[in-house]
């Protein structure tokens, strides 16, 4: 249909933000609108300063035959740090002190605005890496794994302790878990994972990384590769963590006589910045 | 920032389209473009007018001091069914057969622009109701309720088969499973329901519905509502379902002598059909 630039503009925000990381040919856009590329180069002139302004992603534009324009979500520093501090109330709360060390994080992970911001910040650090695919550990890694995903338009893998009738034929591994020392097993449908595929791990707790460590040996089963690792929260103890290169939303810290947890910002403002340093220098 | 009307345009769809179901006054706009009121109105015509005739939802302006416009995603009866064909066509293919009368569907699953795409549809159709949480059983029907409630603004509540130690007190059920007979269990931590609560059960497959049974006993036993019930996949046999007044994406029947599968489409058109016509005839 012939659109006026107004309901273009409209249009082209929606389809841009529901498909990210994808190369879309600026004929795709003359031909929906009826519109001369000239026009739809403006329109899109307008939407990247928008977006680049509000913080809310980079369009990259791409000369050529395969050419075309690709949108990458990308939150600012500025922002991720806002949604660190937010959380960082949420989670500072006694009542969430569990046993075991654990702590009660299912109301946080089941608010999807909150779990959307989160995989946006998460893809926004790998915004200019490969990701092939998202791998997490049921269950409660599973709603951060797909918005990852989502912002990055891959699949998800999701391991399992055990293998289920519903997923066909498996492979598994045995892993020791870093806290416990528990011999414990993981499992991956067959057909899940392609060869050399670069896969990001993202999980929501990590204690010593030992579930992060039997991820990225399963990953190696597979003949792929460990693109990045990040957690929302990590716990932070004197306990040598079995795993690194990766990267922590929040860090937690327990005085168990007390009852009395504190939490404060993991590491990945500083890695964006490192990132967006590297960056400035290529 | 005072914003011209294309920024305008870009920055309210961009903000729209991620907070579904929720009451934005005029006055948050115009303040955050420094725009007056008769400008955001004009501009939400616009908006309005593109996300009606495009199929992406309807914008409701409510008038008074608690007023505001408010963007409700709908998918189009035609859109629904372009879905359902192509969910259709990937679906009907022998190799997803698996022991037991199960369907393999990891991988459909595990495509987050096809789950959004799910969830976009069970939103649309109960767009008009009050729903205040989305209620699944782990592990595979956990994405599709984190796409319905990202649609909806609200939060996902995941029932476990066992309680876990990250999830403090529980709730637990027992039921019967309506293919297997077997008793099993489901499991809800305590804080994560209100009373009074209505609640969209959700989830990927349906066999004779003793879980979906559970599930509604479960939330009467929070003494909250079951607001709707909303299912992927149906298998369509001559066994009696336990549970009616839900809708079904698609349907699956299996030859099991000759290994074959089919699938057509669930009632999900004809029930929203039916909403449309009971809306114009109030």
């Amino acid at each position: 249909m012939k659109l006026r630039r107004s309901s273009r503009l409209v249009d082209m925000t929606g389809f841009l933000l529901q498909h990210p990381h994808q190369i879309i040919p600026l004929s795709y856009f003359s031909d929906r609108y009826e519109s001369a590329k000239s026009s739809i180069s403006e329109d899109l002139t307008i939407i990247k300063e928008n977006f680049e302004s509000q913080g809310v992603g980079r369009l990259q534009t791409l000369a050529g035959a395969a050419g075309g324009v690709s949108y990458l979500p990308c939150m600012g520093c500025a922002e991720a740090g806002r949604l660190l501090a937010n959380l960082k109330e949420q989670m500072t709360d006694a009542g969430r002190l569990l046993p075991g060390g654990y702590l009660y994080m299912t109301d946080i992970l089941g608010r999807p605005e909150l779990v959307n911001s989160i995989g946006r910040l998460i893809a926004s650090v790998y915004a200019d890496d490969q990701i092939d695919a998202i791998m997490t550990m049921e269950t409660k890694g599973i709603p951060l794994a797909y918005a990852v995903a989502s912002q990055c338009s891959v699949p998800v893998v999701v391991v399992r302790r055990s293998s289920k009738v519903t997923e066909g034929s498996t492979v598994s591994i045995n892993y020791i878990s870093g806290s416990s020392r528990r011999i414990q097993t993981m499992v991956l449908p067959r057909r899940s994972l392609k060869e050399n595929a670069r896969v990001l791990i993202v999980d929501d707790f990590m204690k010593a990384g030992g579930t992060m460590k039997g991820m990225m040996n399963l990953i190696k089963e597979f003949g792929a590769t460990v693109a990045g690792m990040a957690v929302f929260v990590e716990k932070k103890d004197e306990q040598h963590k079995l795993v690194d290169h990766y990267v922590s939303l929040l860090k937690l810290s327990i005085v168990e006589q007390e009852d009395r947890l504190f939490m404060e910002e993991g590491n990945v403002v500083d890695y964006m910045r490192s990132r967006e340093a590297e960056r400035e220098h290529v």
